[in-house]
C-alpha cells in the first residue's frame, strides 16, 4: 500500500513521458520500476529526482558503477528503506556484484553498525591526529 | 567526555597488550587511536571487537581496502556516529581516497538518503522483478 | 503480523471502552484504526498514549492541524515507521493537505535528509552566530 | 573538527564566488555560515547543494517559509544532525518562529518519535481504510 | 551550544519551582542536571516531560530500576542522543550497574545493531511461528 | 521477498549443517527460523553470525536471558528492523516475558525515544558531573 495513488494513463503527461523515455534510453530497457511510476503523482518531483539520480548513478564518474550501487545499498540498509534495499541490491547485481561480494558488503555494513553503536555508547574523544590532514595516519577504526 | 574511564597503565593487562601489539603489527604504526584505548576498560570486549574488525577490514578480501573504508564511512554517516565518521574517513584517505572521491562518496550517500526518505514517505510496492533472481534487471533506483 | 495479540471483545474492558468512546467523540467518527485496537492489549498504555496524542494533535494549539500532521508525518518518515507514515499522511489529507502540498512535504523531508547526511559526513563546526540569540541571523541552511 | 579542510582563499574559485554571491543576494546578508564554506572543498558539490536548497527553501512555494524551516528542523532532529538542528532552528526563528512555537514543534517531534517506536515495536497491520483515497478518514494517529 | 536560551532566575516561575522541588524530592539530591534547566524555557513542556519520565523510571514498576536505565541507555545509543547516553549511563551506574555489566550492555546493543543491519539487508520473510502466540517457540534470533 | 535466494538442499553444505546442528542443540528444538536459513547463502557469514549471537545471547552471562532479549528487542525497535523485532520479542516471551512486562518495555523504549528527540532538538550541554566517575550522581534523565 502506497501513500499516493498511482496515476492512471501515466504517459499522457508530457513531463512524465519525457522522464520515462529518458529512463528507457539510459538503461536500454523498457522496464520502468514502481518508484518512478508512483513518483509520477507529481511530475515536477519525478523530474527532479530522476535527473539527480541519473547524474550521480548512471553516468561515468570516478567511482565505478558496481561500487556506487553497493554504497547506495549500504546507506539504504542503514536507513531501513525497504524498497531502496531491494532496488539497489538488484542494481548492484545487474552491475556485476556476485553473491560473495554481496556477502562481503553485508559483512562490512553490519560490522560498521556494530562499532557505530559501540562508539555511540562509549563516546571516546576524537584523536587530534584526525585533524592533521590525514596524511600519515594508519587507522583501521 | 566518554562514558567509561580510560584505564591507567593500559598495557599492564596482558590481553590489552596483546591486542595493542597486534594493532601495531597489522598497521605498521605505533599510533593507537582512542577507540582501542577506551575499549580497554573491558579487555574481553576489546579483543572481540579488534579481531572482528581486523579480519573484515585489514585482511585481503574480495573488496579492495579503499572501497571497504568508504562503505564503512557511508554506514557511519547514516548512523550518525561522530567518532566513526572521522576515523573511517581518515582510514579511507590513508588507503588512497582523494578529495574528489570523498566528494563523490558524500554525493552518493546524501543522494541515497534523499531517496530513502522519499520512498519511506511514498512506500511504493516492491516490483516482482526484484524476486526473479536479479538476472536480467536494469534498475538504477 | 503484530507482536501482540489483538484482544477479543475489546470494549468489555471499561478503560478501553472509555478511550474508544473518547476517540469517537474527538474525531466525530465511529472508525477506530488498528493502532488503538492493538494498544488495547495493555489498557493503561492505551490510555497514556491516546490522551497524550489527543492533547498535542487533536486540540487547538498554536500550530494548525494540517501543519501538525505534516510535521508528524515528516518525523515518522525519518524514523521509518510504516504504520505511522500511513496514518499521519492520511490524517494530513483529512486535515486538507493537497497532493501538491504532499509532494512539497516529501521534497522538504528528502532534501533535509540529503543535507543531514552530507553534514554528518563533513561535520563543519557550528557557527558562533547560532548562539547569539538567533536575533539577526539570515540562514537558509 | 571537520573531515575536510576549509579551503584557503575561498572566493578565488569562480564557482565558489558565484555561489557565495548568490547566497548573499538570496539572503540579503553578508554572513556565509560554515556549511557553505566547508562545502567549497568541492565547488561542484557546493553548487548542486546550494541551488537545490535554495529552490526548495528560499523561493516562494506552497508552504510558507517558517513552516518549511520547522519541517526541516524536525527531520534534522530525527536524523540526529547536530549542525542542521542548529542552523534550521535558527532559520525558523529568523522566519518568525516564537519560543512557544519552538516548544510546540519539539512537543510534536518528540510525541511522534514516541509513537514511532511504540508502533515499530507492536507492528499493527495497516488499516485498509488508508488505501481508499484517504477521502473520508478521520484519524489522528 | 543549545538551541534554546537557559532562562535566568529559573525558579522564579512557580511551575518550574514545583518541578524542580519534585525532582529534588524524588531523587533525594539537590543536583538538577541540564536537561531540566534548559527545558524550563517552556514550563509546560518541562512539566509534561518530568512527570512522564518520573512515572516510568523513578517509580516502582515491574522491571527493576537498574534494568530500566540500561534499556533506556540502549535506545539512546541507537538513536544517537549524546546527552541521553551520558545521563542514562550515569543513572544506570547510580542504580548499581558495574563496569562488567556496562560492557555486557554494550556487547548486546552492538551485536543487535549488527544483526539489525544484516537482516535489513537480507529481508528474510517472517516465520509464521512468530504469529502463533509465541507459546512454544525457542528462538534466540 | 528477500534479497538473497534461499539455498536449496541447505544442509548438504557441511558448514551449514554444523551450524544448524549447533542451533538445534543450543535451543533444544528442531525449529530453524528463516534468518539462519537465508544466511546460509554464504556459509562463512552464517557461521560468524551464529557463533557470535550464541555466545552473547544463549550462554550464561551476567545479565539474565530474559533481560538480554528485552534489550535486544529495544535496539531492534529503534533500528526499525522488522524481522528482529518479531524474533526477539518472541525470544523474550519464550524466556518468560509477560504481557505486562512487554507493555512496560514498550513504555520505556517509547519514552526514551521521546526524550532522545527532545534533547537532540534542544542540545543542552553535558553536565560536568557525568565525568566524575558517576560515583555520587542521582540522575533519572
Amino acid at each position: 500500500m502506497a501513500t499516493v495513488k498511482l496515476p492512471e494513463d501515466l504517459e499522457s503527461d508530457p513531463k512524465v513521458k519525457a522522464v520515462f523515455d529518458d529512463i528507457r534510453k539510459t538503461r536500454g530497457s523498457d522496464f520502468i520500476n514502481n518508484v518512478w511510476r508512483y513518483l509520477a503523482f507529481d511530475p515536477a518531483l519525478l523530474e527532479e529526482v530522476w535527473y539527480d539520480i541519473r547524474d550521480v548513478m548512471a553516468k561515468e564518474t570516478l567511482i565505478d558503477f558496481k561500487t556506487k550501487e553497493m554504497i547506495y545499498a549500504a546507506v539504504s540498509i542503514a536507513n531501513s528503506c525497504d524498497y531502496c534495499v531491494h532496488s539497489h541490491t538488484a542494481a548492484a547485481k545487474a552491475r556485476g556484484m556476485t553473491d560473495a561480494e554481496h556477502a562481503e558488503l553485508l559483512r562490512i555494513v553490519s560490522t560498521a553498525a556494530r562499532t557505530n553503536h559501540l562508539l555511540n555508547g562509549i563516546r571516546p574523544p576524537l584523536d587530534q591526529a584526525f585533524d592533521q590532514g590525514f596524511d600519515d595516519i594508519d587507522v583501521a577504526d
